[in-house]
């Protein structure tokens, strides 16, 4: 079943990751984790560079995950292209591709869940009713099968990276959880699997989403602190396009996800809209102490 | 802050237990592990010596779990003696003990949550709601700090059992989850750290929990398949103590937990009482096929 793909080792199963994750511990080698729903993109290979740099080995993960689907959402439709996906692992320099099958994951279905309540239940979590539930759900299982000394995540999907950090802390796992950063295309739009679907009057229309954090993050940097007017500065320039429906556009605590009034030194602007019928994310991190957004996480919530 | 007590470590610190944890595994040796909340019995013992016999190293944990309490419970009474716990464990040649602060296992409060529903929502979980969900969170954190080859838990709490090892076949944690049969007290009584809290005259109707669940395997025994009859049984014998008031008494499937009408091969009967302002619970399990109660699981959920 399991194939070597060039120096990339393919796995299906989860006794042959562990096998493979034994061996490369078993000589101290760091492990370093991917973990995707495929349909790579540069953003994904980002994370995979890193990993690769960071660690010994770097492992991804493709598993379009059924369970952090809602039933009316595109599980069936989410784009599949394993050996295009393959191809691009194994020109970074991965050194596994794990790929189970549902059966694999699921034998006997999942009657166990970990939630993160307070920070799931709002912003991606309030429009997408347990989709939070089955991203930890599943990550907590990808961690126990993969056991990576350090797992990367896009700072893209920030309210996931925060859940499954909290996660990661909550339950004494032991790996750390690294947020990397949004990696976009040459308009600014936030790469995502899902982006085609936009038709193409949609994609051009699409690039607004971040140019409108732009204007929040410009209007920010000239003073002002204020939630809501840089909410509205955002909003403003998306209700020019017809075409978006904003979700939500707010301006909340980089640890808590709580909405806040007024900037203090730190803050970051999260923000979802529906374009025909796809939906896209995307976030600034606004800070007033260092320039971009790799800064350390103030750790209000946890060491 | 870590005394060696004998040979025992003892250790309150999560660091220090996995640098022990470490030193052990890097020898290649096997780690049994008993989390309890102290005011250790026979029972607990009985795992202790199990894990002794079966493993390379033994380690207890001693935490009185706040999240598992419900508010109107008794966390605060609830009995603590550590020193006599740490002899008790000492003489049975545990290696370490393991006895952490609510400070050290919750720095942070706890967002996270584990649950198994369908497991927990039903019988002690109707009548304790949430109980579970601390039980598998906490049990989650303490496998993730001792990282043991197998965990011990006693066949008297037989739902909490089930939930643990239903979590950790769900969650691909690598241990393996074992239940111990009941000790009991020389008249039937399953022994527990709560039984301190009955009253003289409590303690002597007490026992007639576990002759109602032998009567009803009696008439099992005799061929009796139907539940509604075998639960009656156990009933009416205990209707015959005014003191006792029946908090359920149900015969149910061995994995689901789901109740069943007619015994096919195999069952477990779950009871629960109050005496006074104590619960009881005590549990048989029904089988044609084995003697005693030490049979195979019939592997209906998971393999």
């Amino acid at each position: 079943m399991n194939e070597i793909n060039g120096n990339m080792r393919t796995i299906q199963q989860i006794s042959a990751v562990r096998a493979f994750v034994h061996a490369a511990r078993s000589e101290n080698k760091t492990i370093g984790f991917v973990p995707t729903m495929g349909a790579l993109h540069e953003g994904h290979l980002s994370l995979l560079r890193r990993a690769k740099s960071e660690c010994d080995v770097a492992i991804l993960s493709v598993f379009v995950n059924p369970t952090q689907f809602l039933p009316n959402e595109d599980f069936e439709q989410y784009p599949r292209d394993l050996s295009h996906d393959s191809r691009l692992a194994q020109e970074i320099g991965t050194d596994a591709l794990f790929s189970p099958s549902v059966e694999e994951m699921y034998p006997n279905g999942c009657l166990t869940t970990i939630d993160v309540p307070d920070l799931s239940n709002r912003l991606e979590g309030a429009l997408r009713p347990g989709h939070f539930r089955g991203v930890a759900t599943v990550c907590a299982k990808l961690f126990h099968i993969v056991q990576p000394h350090r797992a990367y995540f896009g700072q893209k999907d920030y309210q996931q990276y925060k859940i499954i950090d909290r996660m990661v802390h909550d339950l004494n796992l032991t790996l750390t959880v690294v947020s990397s950063p949004i990696i976009r295309d040459s308009d600014g739009l936030a790469l995502s699997s899902r982006n085609v679907y936009l038709s193409q009057e949609d994609r051009r229309v699409a690039s607004s989403l971040y140019k409108s954090l732009k204007s929040a993050e410009a209007l920010f940097h000239e003073g002002e602190n204020d939630a809501e007017k840089l909410e509205e500065c955002a909003r403003s320039l998306l209700r020019k396009e017809s075409l978006i429906q904003v979700q939500y556009m707010e301006l909340v605590d980089t640890e808590t996800l709580d909405p806040i009034k007024t900037v203090e030194s730190k803050a970051v602007l999260l923000a979802a809209i529906k374009l025909g019928s796809t939906r896209l994310i995307d976030n600034i991190i606004l800070s007033r102490n260092v320039e971009g957004n790799h800064s350390k996480s103030n750790g209000a919530n946890h060491n």
